[in-house]
């Protein structure tokens, strides 16, 4: 595959720097520690100019410049380390402009921590009015104003350029699920054209990581074609995209495995959009190192609380006069502080309390969640911690 | 007028002990600290159960047992001292049984620090559906469930004992604005009789003290009547309740004069329901020790910011590239943290953080305006401190 390609100069682990000599700015650099004996998970360290992130990692979705309902002091004190924007959103509201006159996202939402941006290209097939795909880029329909837009593979770095995230990704289509062959194969090409595309316009631009996204549906030949083709294009990290949207658990599964057999041990692997606990604790088993979800917030704000022993529905009249926390073992503010009674009070009386503790909680306990298996991997003991964890967690999916 | 009224023993301020020698536990005690040499100002101490609240004071309102949008430790870091819960709403949900068996309001909201409650008159006159009041009570529908209930004095106080409140409120009639003097003065005498079926209910209860509420309308003599009455029946502390219902400010402070000039010295007078800045700075003037007002929280949650210059509309567009804090010179963790043209994002982008932060600004304004009145009183300036702060605030009412 990679003849279809020009190649760029690649960068191997060995030669990463962590202070660019020119602007004196940081790069990315990723380390891995540690790598289980049993399985495929790592426990790592990336660094960023914003900061270390230990891998693996699980990364709040901050939409529109905020995780919903929380603030950066929340996240902090949550343990988050770093933190998702969506540059579709941002894009269009309030618009690349004022986020880079007040100085880039990090300065912009106040969180000085590392920060990376999606492409927008999964929210321009999947929240636009309208989108049109043709080799220059996707022309689309805002969904909230109605204007149009055009973002072609340059237009999407520069705009992520502007937001100024530490590690950015390349325009890809999302493939629908079912989707044929065909489609897959010839939107896969695509991609990968896109995605070279993007690494000629991002340049190695300082400070700032890009990561390809592997694509290629449910056909384990176009993943594997996929991430070959990335790899050959040179990028410092590789996502994999198209998951989670409707195919069945094992093909999600095999999918990944069929993608991380191709990508490099020396760089970061990120899962994009997944996923629910078990999916994580799966990932990580394959040698994933990041995940992003809307998960735990969008749960969180129905009022569905995730613990270890499995989801909790803290509306249900059963917790009316349940004056235990959500779950006595967690140490996050709201279990530290407030009873199921009150939670589900707060949500009948339509609170905006309510939506903020409960997602302060699931974010809390995915952090937690990754970073048990962090531990577990850099102890040696990951897959009895795997053991434990799936007879204990009650899997509603 | 005292002769319509059976004499309960009357609690002076010098017999109050801070600790029932039967119950052990605290009882309230206000202490006048110092009083203003050119108004009627004057800063105290109210020692509750619960802790020690520095007066004049601002309480911000916890309708549902929570200030909206805020954790409790979001208010005790803005400076809140005391909170208001609304007995009309915790009683019909989440029912005051529930809270009861939490252990109190305290415990089931979390906040450890002081609690006021009113009796629910108020809601059930603005707020119910059907209300109909005879010399027992008051029937009336519950706003969001049709079910129908009767608040008898006794009533009121019962289920303020349950809820547990440091301080609670006695059953009034709050008259609408215009009220013929011959309802007024009906109406009035009702609500007199009714603070003493209080009295007598409330028995002079452990750990828990009784406020009186003067009503009476627009009419100074009626006011006058209510305030004497009122202490002859003998109250832990006197609340000026039926103001801000759309008379004229001037009719209100009017009122306030009419009635203050009848109150003791020796106990805590309590303005309910108002207001705007520059009513606490005249309530403050005029006597008055404790405010509540839903302004800084509803104002907050529709993007209006208050500062000492005036109120600011950060929704606008002229906010949009605007990166400087709402107000340089406030400390409270929204100034400190964001910027105009950030909040307004969060506004228009509808995100749940954007209430929260304009709350916890306004709130932290009015509790900082509270703070700076009572060091002013201390070091006797208060009446320069006022002239400062009428020449700056941009009167908008």
């Amino acid at each position: 595959m990679s003849r279809e390609f020009r190649r760029l100069p690649k960068r191997s682990v060995s030669c990463w720097i962590e202070t660019n000599p020119v602007s004196g700015k940081m790069d990315l650099k990723f380390t891995v520690t540690k790598e289980d004996m049993h399985s495929s998970a790592r426990a790592g360290v990336l660094s960023t100019p914003h900061g270390a992130v230990e891998t693996p990692v699980f990364m709040p979705v901050g939409t529109q410049g905020t995780v919903k309902t929380l603030s950066p002091k929340d996240l902090r004190d949550a343990g988050a380390q770093i933190v998702l924007g969506n540059t579709y959103h941002l894009y269009l509201r309030p618009g690349s402009d004022v986020i880079a006159e007040a100085g880039g996202l990090h300065s912009f939402m106040s969180w000085e921590g590392p920060l990376l941006t999606d492409s927008g290209g999964y929210q321009v097939f999947s929240l636009a009015d309208l989108n049109k795909i043709t080799e220059d880029g996707v022309t689309f329909q805002s969904h909230w104003d109605g204007s149009y837009h055009l973002f072609t593979p340059e237009k999407v770095i520069q705009v992520q350029i502007a937001l100024g995230a530490d590690i950015i990704m390349i325009l890809d289509e999302c493939t629908p699920y079912p989707c044929s062959y065909e489609y897959a194969r010839r939107s896969n090409d695509m991609t990968l054209r896109w995605a070279q595309r993007c690494r000629i316009e991002h340049n190695n631009k300082d400070g700032q990581a890009l990561f390809g996204i592997v694509q290629g549906s449910t056909f384990p030949d176009l993943r594997e074609r996929s991430a070959k083709a990335l790899v050959d294009i040179g990028f410092d990290g590789y996502a994999i995209g198209g998951l989670a949207v409707g195919e069945p658990k094992s093909v999600m599964y095999e999918m990944i495995e069929a993608a991380v057999a191709h990508l490099p041990q020396g760089h970061p692997r990120y899962l994009m959009g997944v996923g629910k606990p078990e999916d994580l604790v799966r990932g990580v088993s394959s040698g994933l190192d990041m995940f992003d979800c809307v998960i735990p917030t969008r749960n969180g704000r129905n009022g569905t609380l995730f613990t270890y022993r499995g989801k909790l529905v803290v509306k249900n009249a059963e917790y009316a006069k349940d004056f235990e926390p959500i779950d006595r073992t967690c140490s996050c503010y709201t279990c530290r502080t407030f009873t199921r009674a009150y939670l589900r009070h707060l949500f009948h009386a339509g609170e905006m309390l309510a939506p903020r503790l409960a997602t302060l909680h699931n974010i809390h306990f995915f952090l937690d969640l990754m970073k048990q298996m962090r531990e577990a991997i850099l102890e040696g003991c990951f897959l009895s911690w795997r053991t434990d964890f799936e007879e204990n967690y009650a899997n509603e999916s």
